[in-house]
């Protein structure tokens, strides 16, 4: 079994019966939904929210049944994964494009189960270019502003085009070298308007779940 | 005349030649574009952007060359409307729903003057609803998370289905009774995800001009 696999394995043990469960997206959320569909046939009743369309759709694939946001008030859990992890469990997500989902859907989760293998564990985020989710409209303003924030940012292209979001924006990836004051630099980053949401999700999961090539896995919590 | 024509014209002449000019959206920044056209038919050469469809026709009809926000770095100057104006000059705007484009634009002005009637004068902001354009994506959610700031948070319809904005975004009114703290609410705001702006425009104003019913005009300045 490859690490992300095992990882999730861990992982969807956390989920109890009756719970809402949120679902993230990418290749190692991919593992969970697979695993959380054979607890569902084996018997765990729950029902889920998915961070995209294309999670929605492994997850119906799946057998897990899902449940509108306009029939809930909050989610129990959700597990996804991340493109980076620091000591303190601050993470850079966004890599797949669906960040503004999948920090919609953690913030108002109980509980936040992130699943890595050990390459996405760091010191200090930043190796990772951080995607910065933008509106169309004055872009290259927008993108001007962010470079004062000390990094290299280039627009997220797909075929030759900008990337678009599930919501209609483009994707910025800012490379900067070395994040240490996560926090802060996502308040700097939120108040240039144009900007719609940031990868860096600060003080959000509530335990790491690390899966290693080894098999073993670890779970580091706040 | 009425104050917000007066207020226009008292401030289409901060205008120089050669500048890149903003130009805001709503009936008071109607009377500006229609002034800035005069100004350009008497022979000033300037380029312009907009923070809106409606206002870019405005523009265009009344002879205003229009620039792309790819062509440029910054703005000049930019002229817009406001709903409420503090003794600050911290600004409540988005009445008409561009609140978004209208403080991307200020937002990369070196100058923003703000035209209003007396009307819109108050001690403390708050006594408009205060409009925040959120994602469609589990809205409900992120409405009850304006409630937990004390306002009474009220979807924006039109017609009986959501008002959509430029961005495909929609927007609450958030009732506030007093915005004390305006910067701080503007942060509280902006740290729940699935908001993408709101409508605080603070310490952005450079000048305010007020038109009264006597056709007198006052400017207000930080």
């Amino acid at each position: 079994m490859n690490p992300k696999e095992i990882a999730a394995q861990q992982a969807v043990q956390f989920i109890e019966e009756g719970m809402i469960v949120g679902l993230g997206t990418g290749s190692t959320a991919y593992w969970a939904i697979q695993q959380i569909g054979q607890r569902v046939q084996a018997g765990l009743h729950i029902r889920a929210v998915a961070s995209s369309q294309s999670s929605e759709d492994l997850a119906k694939q799946a057998g897990i049944p899902m449940v509108e946001f306009s029939e809930i008030t909050s989610i129990d859990l959700t597990i996804d994964g991340a493109d980076e992890v620091d000591d303190q469990l601050n993470l850079i997500k966004g890599g797949g494009g669906a960040l503004l989902r999948e920090k919609i859907i953690a913030f108002h989760s109980k509980r936040f189960i992130v699943i890595v293998d050990e390459s996405k564990r760091v010191e200090h985020l930043g190796r990772f270019s951080l995607p910065v989710e933008i509106v169309p409209f004055a872009s290259n303003l927008t993108i001007n502003r962010l470079t004062e924030l000390d990094c290299k940012p280039q627009l997220r292209l797909d075929n030759g085009k900008e990337f678009v979001t599930d919501n209609g924006n483009w994707i910025v990836d800012c490379k900067f070298e070395k994040i240490l004051l996560p926090q802060e630099l996502g308040a700097q980053i939120h108040s240039i308007p144009g900007v719609v949401e940031h990868g860096l999700f600060v003080q959000m999961a509530s335990s790491v779940v690390v899966g290693y090539k080894d098999g073993s896995t670890k779970i580091l919590s706040n």
